[in-house]
C-alpha cells in the first residue's frame, strides 16, 4: 500500500472575499468556498482516492472545508485530528485589515514585505485589538502568538507533522489534511524542498488538492494537482 | 463546574421519510432533516450550552446533525469521536423494507414484535442481502452483527458509555452524544433507570436536544428537553 498525503487549502472564506488579512480570526467560508470544498471531495472521489485519516486546524473555515469535502466523498466516518499547529499564519497586527488599504497607507513594498518575506514578522496585535483570540475558548492553555513570519509558522506545523501525521503515512495510510495557505506552505517546502527565498512566492490555490505519494524509503514523490493528475 | 450530557437524535433521514428499516444503512438526511439538526444548535446556543467534547456514530446522519448543530454553535473545533458502538439497532433482515409493506405481509402484531420488544431481534440479514454493510471499509476488523434486538444494543452503547464519554462528565466537561432512536434509548434506559418494558415504547423524537446534568456524586437530573427548559 503506497501512502498518500492529500494537502487541501480551505475555500473562499468572506476575508478572501473582501481582501482581507485573516489570519487566526475565524472567518466562514462563502457559498463560493462550499462549492470548492464540495468539489474538492468530487475530484478525490473521481480519482479513486480513500483518505483512511484527517488532520484540519481548529478553524471553521478549513474544519467545513474537510467536512463537505468527506461528505462529497462519501468518508465522513474516518478519524479527524483538529489542532492549533494546523491553523493559519498568525497575522498580528494586519489581522482585519483590508489589503489595500494597508497598501494605500504603507506603500506596496511594507505590505509585500510583511506577507512575503520568510522571518519578517508583521507589527504584534495591540493589547486591545479586536481582532485577539487570545480568550477564545479554543485556546485555553494555548500561548497564542501575538504575530508570526512564515518562519515562526513553520516552526510550529513542521513539528507537529512529524510527530502526529507522518507516522500515519508510515503505516501506508491515505491522509488529508485541510488547512490553511501558510500551514500548508510549511508542508509543501517541507516535502519538495523549496527554499525560504521561493516558498514566500508559491501560491496554493483554494480546494484544489495536492497529492504527494510515498515510496517505501518514505521519499515524497513530486507534487501533482490532483485535478490534473 | 456542573458536568452535563446533551444527547441528540439525528434529523430525518431519507428512509425516515419513506418509513423504512434504516439500522446500519447509511441513509442521508433529508432537506428538513439538515434543518433540524442546526436548529438543534440554535437551541443550545440559545440555552448557553457549550459543548466542550463530541461523540457521534460511524454513520452519515448522525455525523452530519453534529456537524451541523456544532456549526450552528459556533463550537466546530471541539474534538469529536466516531465510533461504530454509537450506531443505530442492527434491523437484520428488515434493512431496507418499508414499514407498512412488512405491516401487510406479516401482520401488525410481527412487526410491532420486532420493533418493540425488548430482547427479540428481528431475522437475521441473509448472505446476500444488499442491504449488508459486512464489506463497508469503516466496519474493517470489527464483527458486524446480523440482527440486533435493543437488549444487544444496549449491550454494546453501554459499556462504550461507561469506557470512553462518562469520564469526560466525570472532569465535569459538557458532551454532546449525536446518535439514533436506539443507541440514545439505551442511554436514557439507564441515566432515567427505566425499565426493560417501558424503553421499547419511549420515542425520541429528531433533532430535539435533550439534556442530563450530573451532580457531585455523578446522579443524573431528570432529562429534560432543552427547548423545553
Amino acid at each position: 500500500m503506497t501512502a498518500k498525503l492529500i494537502l487541501v487549502r480551505h475555500g473562499q472564506s468572506q476575508w478572501n472575499l473582501e481582501n482581507r488579512f485573516t489570519g487566526w480570526w475565524d472567518v466562514d467560508l462563502t457559498d463560493k468556498g462550499v462549492e470548492e470544498a464540495r468539489s474538492a471531495g468530487e475530484v478525490m472521489k473521481a480519482k479513486g482516492i480513500a483518505p483512511t485519516r484527517a488532520f484540519t486546524s481548529v478553524q471553521t473555515r478549513a474544519i467545513r472545508t474537510l467536512h463537505l469535502a468527506l461528505h462529497s466523498l462519501g468518508r465522513l466516518w474516518i478519524p479527524v485530528t483538529k489542532d492549533w499547529h494546523l491553523n493559519e499564519r498568525h497575522y498580528g497586527g494586519l489581522t482585519g485589515m483590508n489589503k489595500q488599504e494597508m497598501r494605500d497607507k504603507v506603500g506596496d513594498e511594507q505590505v509585500h514585505i510583511w506577507r512575503r518575506s520568510f522571518d519578517v514578522p508583521p507589527p504584534a496585535q495591540e493589547a486591545d485589538d479586536k481582532y485577539r483570540m487570545d480568550d477564545d475558548p479554543r485556546y485555553a492553555g494555548i500561548d497564542v502568538p501575538a504575530t508570526e513570519s512564515l518562519k515562526d509558522t513553520i516552526a510550529r506545523v513542521l513539528p507537529y507533522y512529524q510527530a502526529n501525521i507522518r507516522p500515519h503515512l508510515e503505516a501506508g495510510e491515505t491522509v488529508i489534511v485541510s488547512a490553511h495557505g501558510n500551514s500548508l506552505r510549511a508542508l509543501v517546502k517541507h516535502l519538495s524542498n523549496i527554499s525560504d527565498d521561493d516558498i514566500t512566492g508559491l501560491e496554493i490555490p483554494t480546494g484544489r488538492p495536492i497529492i504527494y505519494e510515498f515510496d517505501e524509503a518514505m521519499q515524497p514523490s513530486d507534487r501533482r494537482y490532483l485535478d490534473e493528475a
